[in-house]
């Protein structure tokens, strides 16, 4: 399978990709540039407006100097730093039952990515989580990658933009959001605390670090995966690389068709973000699909199987426990988590605890040796607005925040899976108490939406409820495309989903006061203030878009320097009006003689 | 002109068009029905599913049995409640000048709309706004067809659905909520109390009588017209009755270009919902766009111009003083409001104060004759994040709520506009200073957008801040298109912006817990959860969409029966699960029981 040419990897326009070196260690935080054009003044001054360096996911994608064989994957940029630390033996072998087989099995060699790398593990007795170190005082080159990336070279941005910060500062409903940059060692004490955590298995290497907690910029998580209706491993790599592209800071591959394995080596080589899964979806595949014949032992064998891969969360519907089923028998839409059905049904048909569950102190032995996290699942989410905040949901929620310590316990780092489908006014609640429940581990939601009625239309359902409990502090916002409830995601989807939810990440980092957030919107105000046409399409989110709407009414070049545009027309256009207007103010006068001038400017203008 | 075929008219599937009558007077409150399918339970008995009746917007274009001929307008269904009246004179021809001018051009014949009727007048002294109405203890017709309307027949939900409210009632900002039906009484007080208005000018009576106040349904408007880039009036009806069709409660016709007297007259002749105008607009063409040029006189003529052609709310920007101004500044987007900035240059140059703050009470004095509305223009909202709650934003709202208050001394009806660009932690202080400084009355607010990062995205970044400062009490919420900010919107962004905002609006409702809301989630939820996939789509906002997208993956029949959908698949559906569970749990039984059972039922589902 060769076939970079369908991989998207062009550059965003006007932008470069650009290397900040760390101090502690020797690392390279990549971000993106995108260069702006001056200034010019009605009085003919030129003022240069600075480059503005964002956030950036896409990875070795966009930058064109970094070649590109989807067939080796990605460069291995954390594999030496993980080797530094001394703690971790590369396996000569893979350790799964399951994953030999599919090793074995010659059907297979065309499908199967080629370079295979040898699985590694923590030396015997050894921890090697992000959380282990934090809480031995260590920062890690990942914590400092962080620490810089997210900062995202505040420094750069000049006093104007500094002072430009919106009236009453925003208010955090993190403990402690800083309000000048992010140091390693917030980093560090944030995950140390639990409050955060960085999904970061050291059998993806490739991966570039992030963290998720509130005090950090709002994450998202981006939902690829096949089903029974297939579709190829290369279709499936694309729609991570473009997912990534456009802003997903995780990738859960949901695939729950044919060769999920190989589907999933072939995504996670070339994946710049961690890669998270539902372990239970494979195991179940292994049963041929009969719940009641999942074992302890196949799901084991699948943990095993996909740490070795590197995946680097594991949603795990361990709350999902006996006593809690009768709860949702009267709800209008029952359980609709697929991985909360699937236990749900196994713990009835056997009349026994859930197994994850009971096993879950040896899942923690196994996740510790890959520092996979956990993504505790919420198998008994609400799947309408009427079945919100019940009974089941939030005795679910309470084993969750007992699982979560047990974790802790185990130096497992965790964070919690959230609904759903809530009305507005019932969303905080979810926030505070999975605060007090989990004792603040960071929260990951999907949405929630606020209605039922918009099939269709359900990421802007879902992008209301998502901004806001960003806001209210939850950590990881899990997208929703228009296709939710009504089919497969295709790449229009999935771009759609992830825009629309950096549009709810941002709004909510605007509305808790992060630092690195509102100069954007600055920069591009006052560029559409200034009628830098060029410059306002190549901040935005989306400059392809933003682009053609312009375009579609006024395609001429000369329309991109034109101090107007096609909603208004010259004579309306009130940015110019009010540009005059500034003209006259500005002028330290009084009104009077303001007016006065301003006849005289305004002929000037006229003329 | 002759080109019904263009004017989208097909009902929505599975739905009749229905009629209510009046109890108090001879009237029939058009409304939509949406027949459902019967549920097939497990146990093979069979539960019929009440029919859903929605609040229709859409007027006689979906009623296959009206015959619509838009070169004749909509039937006159106001009409004899006005005349019965008996405070109206029928003027034997038009008021205005420049109305004047127009008809007596030939060379307009061709564009004029043939059927003119002559305008009606207060009669001399008298008063026919329905807030004098109110205030006299009146129940008009307007206001009982209000409530039947606001109700949709919730008499017929069934007790089930009844039950299903969502937890924790929802918590409404507004000052009494009614938690049962609205009564007529109910809506003459409100209007009395200036809490609500009913846009709704004796010229305009095709008009179906709507109201607009925080403690009724969220109502949206969509903004058309035409600017310097030309469009056909044609287009510009087809695009009236379109967004009406996907749910536009009022439209705003902003046009800037050329015959915008005529096209406005075929807009209202076939408009269902109130009408709304920016009537400086159309003064400054007048004065061919030189702000300065603007009198009182040419204002004046054009009130009464629009007035007799039936524009039942007028956005003026009285509160712009020459005082405020200087306080724009120092923004980093200045005046983004059109009005705002013609009237901000005209103050300067003549350093005068703003004349239609001069002048307000005879505007009053015009608008109490034809019974328009105020809506009192927000000139100096801010156009960005960084501007919002600022010193001159603040100023204006003071001076609108003064206004608000000589509004009522005449019984004249009045909403207030609110911004723009607000982060959402800011967004609850405008809704608290707009309830204290204009006492209640109406708030009407344009998003607001949370952000100003993603042009080509900004009916979501706005739908985002529509929730909620709906929720919080705003009654109307002006649509934002996706091409806010880059060009003028085409059929597509106009539907795009009216079923986002719709879906604001309803997000809303939800949250303050409109009796008249959450019945239509819970049906479509159930319909859901029991794979009743036509009533799924027919239930919906936009069911071509919804159902578009199912197809694309499952197109055949048979999938709109299957008991799951392409994105699971059979194996993983968890609707079909937890249906499967719920067949156990509901039987009242030991849970030892239970699982015994379940194997058995089990293997009945499977066979």
């Amino acid at each position: 399978m060769n076939n970079e040419e369908k991989i998207s990897r062009t550059p965003f326009p006007n932008s470069t990709k650009i290397y900040v070196d760390g101090i502690l260690h020797p690392i390279k935080v990549a971000m993106r540039e995108i260069a702006l054009a001056d200034t010019k003044m009605s009085n003919g001054r030129i003022e240069k407006n600075p480059p503005v360096t964002v956030y950036d996911t896409s990875g070795p994608f966009t930058d064109p100097n970094i070649e590109i064989d989807i067939r080796k994957g990605l460069p291995r940029i954390r594999e030496q730093w993980i080797l530094d630390r001394n703690d971790v033996e590369e396996l000569t072998e893979i350790s799964s039952e399951y994953g030999k087989k599919r090793l074995n099995d010659e059907k297979l060699n065309e499908l199967r990515f080629e370079y295979l790398h040898k699985p590694m593990r923590a030396k015997k007795g050894a921890n090697v989580s992000q959380l282990y170190y934090a809480k031995q005082g260590i920062i890690t080159p990942e914590m400092e990658y962080i620490a810089i990336r997210e900062n995202q070279r505040l420094e750069l941005i000049n006093d104007q933009t500094k002072a430009m910060q919106c009236q009453h500062g925003g208010n955090s409903f993190g403990a402690n959001t800083p309000k000048s940059k992010i140091t390693p060692e917030f980093v560090r004490s944030e995950v140390a605390r639990g409050r955060a955590i960085i999904p970061n298995n050291i059998n993806h290497p490739e991966s570039e670090p992030m963290i998720v907690g509130r005090n950090f910029l709002v994450k998202i998580n981006a939902n690829i995966g096949n089903s029974a209706v297939t579709s190829t491993i290369e279709e499936e790599v694309e729609k991570a690389v473009w997912a990534c592209r456009w802003g997903a800071d995780t990738i859960m591959d949901l695939s729950t068709g044919k060769n999920i394995h190989e589907t999933r080596e072939w995504i996670i080589r070339n994946s710049p973000v961690p890669i998270g899964t539902v372990p239970i979806y494979q195991a179940l595949e292994k049963v041929n699909g009969v719940a009641e014949d999942l074992t302890w032992e196949v799901f084991r064998d699948t943990l095993i199987e996909q740490a070795e891969q590197g995946v680097s969360y594991f949603t795990i519907h361990a709350g999902v426990l006996l006593r809690y089923i009768h709860l949702t028998a009267d709800r209008v839409t029952g359980i609709v988590s697929r991985g909360g059905s699937i236990m749900a049904k196994w713990c009835l048909f056997h009349h026994k605890e859930n197994f994850l569950y009971t096993h879950f102190e040896e899942i923690c032995e196994i996740m510790k040796q890959y520092d996979v996290a956990f993504s505790l699942g919420d198998g008994l989410r609400p799947g309408s607005i009427v079945d919100a905040n019940d009974a089941a949901q939030f005795a679910e929620l309470e084993t969750l925040g007992e699982l979560t310590k047990i974790a802790w316990k185990h130096d497992v780092q965790v964070f919690i899976e959230g609904p759903g489908h809530v009305p507005m006014h019932m969303i905080k609640e979810n926030m505070d108490k999975q605060l007090e429940h989990c004792d603040e581990a960071p929260f990951y939601t999907l949405g929630p939406l606020t209605t039922d009625i918009a099939p269709g239309y359900d990421h802007i359902t879902s992008a209301i409820g998502a901004a806001m409990i960003g806001w209210y502090g939850c950590a990881m916002l899990c997208y929703v495309t228009p296709k939710e409830h009504l089919g497969l995601p295709n790449k229009k989807d999935v771009k759609d989903g992830v825009i629309t939810y950096k549009i709810s990440a941002h709004a909510a980092d605007l509305a808790k006061g992060h630092p690195g957030s509102q100069y954007r919107d600055n920069a591009l105000s006052k560029a559409r203030f200034e009628f830098r046409w060029e410059d306002q399409f190549n901040l935005s989110l989306d400059p392809d878009t933003a682009r053609e709407f312009h375009d579609e009414t006024l395609p001429a070049d000369g329309a991109k320097v034109a101090h107007f545009c096609s909603m208004c027309g010259p004579k309306f256009c009130s940015m110019k009006i009010s540009q005059e207007i500034r003209d006259v103010a500005e002028a330290e006068k009084g009104m009077q003689e303001k007016s006065q001038e301003f006849v005289e400017s305004g002929k000037e203008i006229y003329s």
